[in-house]
């Protein structure tokens, strides 16, 4: 027989970790969603200095309120996972403290407790680490696991093509580099510039703010857009090869589980 | 035995809404679409300055013609609705009208009955509706249900998609906001500045309105590039397979109906 | 028995239009094909200034020579395919003068007897035809029917995507037009130079010529680039899915040859 | 019996040129792996005047351990290769030295020997073979033969492809060239200038120094950019299927193997 404390951290449980994969969010869950969209919506426009000076102590309550909320959330969460058996007792506390999902809890949270007004690059940088409270999303969807699974999949194919994008990238910069150091040397004159002007142009992106101007330049760096089709081509091609095989299987697992252990299906 | 009136409103049924999927497009159809497309584009070319001043009268004509013809045809699909059962008396009429297609039919008039010269945005704001009645087009497609319904069937994987490149938006977006505000504030200065570039980068757009200068910057900005590479990648790869899933099913229906119920095709 | 004309016509015939898919191109078909990527490479690089300026009577010599050469093969064409029984005789010449490909040989002459130096827009419009030459070495392909029936096959999905490009082009056009106009009238003033703007942002072109300025017009156009992507990925997945179903056929058709009329395989 | 100096060169070997598929890297390798990796990043940021000025030494000296570590593992390489019996002797070795890895390696080194400070074209594009050592590391992966094969397998396919592309880059050069050169002399000049804007739109690049200014050209430049789409989407397409396929047949491989040459499965 269970006690009170026993049953209200169960309900804690379920109503914070889920109960499974068929029954969606709890309202719990929902909340949190919520607030962490919020918060992350808060944080990214609290950057911006014309929002600061008009509505700066707003943001300010509305920062103070969100860290109350997590830290709560968090310490509920440290507190109803006992009811986990993995879990159970202060090591197991520990143990969860220690796991991915609840050190990114903890990193979302800590960054509030430096205080705004602070505008050094350093808390700057630590409040990214809030963004990856976003991260906590992922933990939701259900389709990740097919599509992340599939892309682990085919990593040496993946990494090939990476690798072939690398070798790509250093020789039509080193070509650029070569033919266009002594006419355009603000964007080519050593490799490592013309590296910014060969990524920008092999992933289609083209700011325009480094651009041949030979004759030669042109020729070798239309050879490197055309190479960038390619480059782009091949992961597409190996993901989508990946994703097709996953989707396939996946159907099979769910006909198969359909039909039940006493299916005398034939074929 | 049917009358005259309900002979004439049914065929005006079959003018105006077609046999079935098989006899293709009716001429009243025909004239009709093109009439949407002059429209839209008389409309559309209608908002160039230059044009206004020198075909003015002449385009204003040509939107009281269309206006008189779209009443036209929106008068006469109500009446003829009523050839259809579902739509039968003045209540299937009222239920029609307030059909999804009906609404945009009069949402396409509407706009005309406000004037021309108007110049203030609100006016403009309600002419864009006018661009709806092209969505109208899109009953006439039959390929449309076998695309949507692959998309609709990998939704959740295209969601997942979809948030996983808002995190990497965020995250380039504040990499870039931490590492540049200082020395580029126009492009750089707040996240949601950064976030312009981050899509821009991301989608490989790449204006060129916003480009980092410091070489940390830079670096961040190629990482999120080829990280675009990927993002591209992935939906590609998603709506391939889901395409692939989606032909081969209609096709292997199309050979299973053509076999018809006395088939006995051994394999 | 067959006089030596005949053979002469019919030795010819191979020569020019190829024995069949297994042998590859004859020595006359590659000399064919060399002379027509010379002469488009040689009408290319004389349209430069800087290039005539020291090449000119060189140029002009080249150009004579094709004229020649092209003129040449065009009335051995002529001749030879009568050694075809569906060409035979006057009307069956003309039956063949008359062909898709004939009529693209002569058009490739034809700009060439309008003499070099004429520097008017007609003579280089008509000049244009002469790279259609180009479209000859179609003929040589074989994979070319596979791809292109691939692409036949799912012309109605593709229509539907190119459909929905074009509603999309539309409606961002006319978003940006009604919150760009009165910023940016330059680029934003009027629906079709918004469209200009719209298609080089769903195409991830980008220029950076036409950039929204306002907040609200960047978050429109962030909307607007984020769907270039899924535009992007639709008419690739429709022709991945395609390809796969076709080059599958391919194979199918390819082992139940070679498995021959007397194969008894079992599935 | 095997002499000591024979043991010596079978283990060298093995360390050198790896056992077999399934062991990994031996440690040899992948000393040498990250050997050339820093050797490349040394080379690359070494070209960099601010780079040079404030560690010049230091990179001088870090390039002549590069090249006695490249040579040492050049010469164990020749010796060492004797092992393999198709390499033994004198003749053996020279066969080696001439195979494309060997001359790769050997050309990896020469650079080296013209000593650093020199800044002519000539060392500079010498210096770029130093990057092809990148390519030695593609011996390594094992995914390399899976994505190159597919490819190799649709080589006529992705011929028709770049053929199409380079059909399409050349039309629509002429195009804006006749309709833009009056306008915009030095981007539209003449069709080699244009090719160059042809290139970087079709490719969807789009860098903005080249930008159509006419109506004209701007509906041109349009349709090109939308053309764009389709001929990247086209050698994605062909790529999925082919990997789709490639992938397929090397997991049929794979079920067929584990199950040995005594199962007895049945379908």
């Amino acid at each position: 027989m269970s006690t009170l404390h026993e049953r209200l951290q169960r309900s804690t449980y379920i109503a914070l970790f889920g109960r499974g994969d068929a029954s969606g969010l709890t309202l719990a869950q929902l909340i949190s969603v919520v607030l962490i969209l919020t918060s992350v919506t808060v944080a990214v426009v609290g950057t911006e200095p014309v929002v600061v000076a008009a509505f700066g102590p707003t943001l300010r309550n509305l920062e103070t309120g969100f860290v109350i909320a997590f830290s709560f959330e968090y310490l509920m969460r440290l507190w109803a996972v006992g009811a986990n058996p993995i879990y159970k007792g202060m090591s197991g506390r520990i143990r969860y403290a220690l796991s991915f999902y609840a050190l990114i809890d903890l990193l979302a949270i800590i960054p509030f407790l430096f205080g705004w007004g602070a505008q050094s690059l350093l808390v700057r940088l630590l409040r990214l680490f809030r963004l990856l409270a976003l991260s906590r999303l992922i933990r939701y969807s259900q389709a990740m696991r097919i599509v992340l699974g599939a892309m682990l999949e085919r990593r040496y194919e993946l990494t090939f093509s990476m690798a072939l994008s690398a070798c790509v990238i250093l020789l039509s910069a080193g070509v650029l580099y070569s033919v266009e150091a002594d006419t355009n040397p603000a964007a080519f004159g050593s490799i490592p510039r013309a590296i910014w002007w060969s990524v920008t142009t092999l992933t289609t992106v083209g700011y325009g703010d480094a651009v041949p101007r030979t004759v030669l330049g042109r020729v070798f760096a239309a050879l490197t857009a055309v190479a960038g089709i390619g480059l782009i081509a091949m992961p597409t091609g190996i993901l989508a090869a990946a994703f097709s095989q996953a989707f396939k299987n996946v159907k099979d697992q769910d006909r198969t589980r359909s039909q039940g252990p006493t299916g005398n299906t034939q074929y």
